[in-house]
């Protein structure tokens, strides 16, 4: 068999697939930050163009995927599934292992996937310009992408401390027209005032947030662009496992598992959502594994809770795993898993036992990653070492219980850009961190008085 | 039509071409450095392989690819063929675009197609480690991965001013098991006498073949391989053109012109000879332009001369155009362009006007490459951009006359290594360099010596 299962370009779904369709129980609805009441389509409008507000709470299964949008896909998409051979053998594992690599697209991520969709619709409904920030720098890369190539605008804020420390994940938005602003920036009230209490504050992804929230909502022409946590960004990824589908087909097999990393749930939900339904509408039985940092465990250690999706509470209160957006989650090297909570389909899916998680510290992240790239070739993201982690301890399972079970994960993306990581990890400076069952106790008791 | 024209594993080329067989006239002999006689293969045994060797002075026509070999091009080949419908938007040129993507490789260029035969027919023969030297780290890269995945030893000489400005080349090579030393080491004699002389040296490429090849010629398990310029490297590359050729055929189009940067050589001959093969057996009238930094420019300001490959002459006197062996190109970012000569075949192709060479300096090769970044969503390596200005040159003469051509060009590897260029280039801190004509009679007077 092929070590590539390949797909033509007419075999770009035309269609996203909305699971909120075939879930047994829908997410409850976000609430209203001041109201506390469910958020209706006019609360959404300063930040997002209608269609988006639409596709957010859309029970519609199958969406269109606007002619535009499977254009500029055409330049990676489809993305191929491929059989890690090498990894298997260097595993001496009888699993059968599978891995969709969306590493491909223009910013080495899934993150286009989605950030071409937003632009699209913004640039339909007449904006010029889209707001964003990014802490590791993944997504801004994306929406400079996507924003370039729609002919929009595009304002980033970039946590201090990344904006430093990764210049050349900035000189990459720059190369795509996109501006870049240290955030605390003093471009927005919100920057300027931290900056004057706090001339030195290194900035947190909560008031890059806020910054780039705050430059949307004060210009009629610019709206504001999201990467993970909402229903139409996952929506937007599930191309991924619609392909996926396709190229199993065309292998004759079918995973038993399919494991994915989990920041704020985009990707995961976009190589998922699509199997899940497998699972819900033709009977099926596989498992789903979301895989997160040891040291940011929303999902294993995490509740059920109302929360915001930024640590300075100006959005909706979502439904969702969280271990309290004042969570302040360790210094791993996977920054876009980072997140203190989940998308609220994705808590509900888990809520419903329809999918599972795990929790894997990153030393072991790491070592899966370099004995994958070095079997395989490529080099994977740090948050894509985490589902690669889990599947080395599927393979092993396998190995000793002498069974073969077919294993699909989503490599997202590449490590091109977090050498620093690598370099961490082979220098034996890398460490795992803790988290006290105490400091989630008390994060979580902050946000005791969000509860409708 | 498509974008992507892709092919299936099934049609990975089964031979490579070899174009000695078809050359109207053959190069001049390579000659010993010391008695200045033709070389016989005995005397290139201490470096490489015999199966290389043969390689090197063969007349076959075609020559296996071996199924080994075949079997981990699979990873990332046949590589693409794309349209550039965004860039000839763009550009807004009657012209139709198409590159040939090499960038999808592990090590991101060309050079994995000649590293993973060289490590394989090195295995076959008993040899444990490898040597080379690198510059930019395109090639040591590679040669990293090539090694590991052949299972053996691999080390690396990379040019110390190099070897501090990109720590990240260094990382990524250690990532896949490569031991990585700054040149000049401690390792070798050469090293050592350099290093007492002068212990603040900041290394040359020059030094490093020198230091790869004492390390090799002192262990009887150990040979050095080299990236370009010899006959059997760019053998290992044309698989990128008989796989275009494949492409076109099913495009249904045929190119008039293909474009390719040249530093020694191999990314330029590995996608032109199957194409130039057309013209020499079927009549066809393709033209071809190898494009040279305008700082160092041996095919259209050298002569055609012998002279070494090295700057210490320990390598054999090569047929070449050249600026001398001493010549010093001037610190362009397109590390892998800085190479004072062409391998033997190219020069004899083009002393018989088989192909064209055009030098452009790399400010217009930075603004071509990133224009094209912007309207295709990939970010070309520097070395890359040298291509794509001629075909910006070639696109805007297609506007202006009214004409609609067919140009391919080799996009022989990403940027993402080299954010540090687009960084200069962006800032408005990157210059272009004259060399004045002063420079290149003095440079090519201190060989006169040499010739036979």
């Amino acid at each position: 068999m092929e070590k590539k299962i390949l797909l033509s370009e007419k075999e770009i779904p035309e269609n996203w697939y909305n699971i909120m369709a075939d879930m047994p129980n829908k997410p409850l609805p976000p609430l209203h930050p001041v109201t506390k009441k469910p958020v209706v389509p006019e609360d959404l409008q300063p930040l997002f163009p209608m269609e988006l507000i639409k596709q957010e709470v859309s029970t519609e299964k199958y969406i269109p995927i606007p002619e535009e949008v499977r254009d500029i896909y055409k330049i990676w998409r489809p993305s191929p599934l491929i059989r890690a051979y090498g990894f298997e053998k260097l595993l001496d594992t009888p699993a059968k292992i599978y891995y969709k690599y969306e590493g491909v697209s223009p910013a080495g991520s899934h993150k286009p996937n989605t950030a071409i969709a937003q632009a699209y619709y913004n640039k339909k409904e007449g904006i010029k310009r889209l707001t964003t920030e990014t802490g590791a720098g993944q997504w801004g890369t994306a929406l400079s992408i996507a924003c370039q190539m729609l002919g929009l605008e595009c304002e980033v804020y970039m946590v201090k401390i990344s904006y430093n420390q990764k210049p050349y994940r900035k000189i990459l938005m720059n190369t795509f027209g996109a501006k870049v602003f240290a955030s605390p920036s003093k471009n927005t009230e919100a920057g300027r005032k931290i900056l004057t209490m706090d001339p030195e504050n290194s900035g947190s992804l909560g008031l890059a947030i806020s910054e780039a929230v705050e430059r949307a909502v004060m210009r009629d022409d610019t709206k504001y662009a999201l990467g993970s946590v909402l229903n139409h960004v996952l929506l937007h990824q599930t191309v991924i496992g619609l392909e996926a589908i396709k190229q199993f087909e065309i292998a004759g097999d079918m995973p038993d598992m399919v494991i994915a990393p989990i920041g704020g749930g985009s990707n995961f939900g976009g190589i998922v959502f699509p199997f899940l339904r497998l699972n819900l509408e033709e009977g099926k039985n596989i498992r789903f594994i979301a895989v997160e940092p040891a040291s940011c465990p929303k999902l294993t250690r995490g509740e059920f809770r109302y929360d915001f999706g930024d640590t300075f509470g100006m959005t909706p209160l979502i439904p969702m795993y969280t271990l309290g957006h004042n969570f302040n989650p360790s210094p791993i090297h996977a920054g876009g898993l980072r997140y203190h909570g989940a998308g609220a389909i994705i808590s509900q899916l888990l809520r419903d036992k329809l999918i599972e998680a795990q929790a894997i510290n990153q030393l072991e992240c790491f070592d899966a990653g370099l004995k994958f790239a070095q079997s395989e070739g490529i080099l994977p993201a740090p948050e894509s070492t985490h589902g690669i982690a889990q599947v080395v301890r599927e393979a092993e399972k396998c190995k000793m219980e002498g069974k073969s079970k077919t294993i699909l994960f989503n490599l997202s993306g590449h490590g091109n850009f977090d050498m620093s990581s690598y370099e961490s990890y082979l220098s034996g400076n890398m460490v795992d961190y803790e988290v006290s069952s105490e400091e989630i106790r008390k994060s979580l008791h902050e946000i005791d008085s969000l509860q409708a």
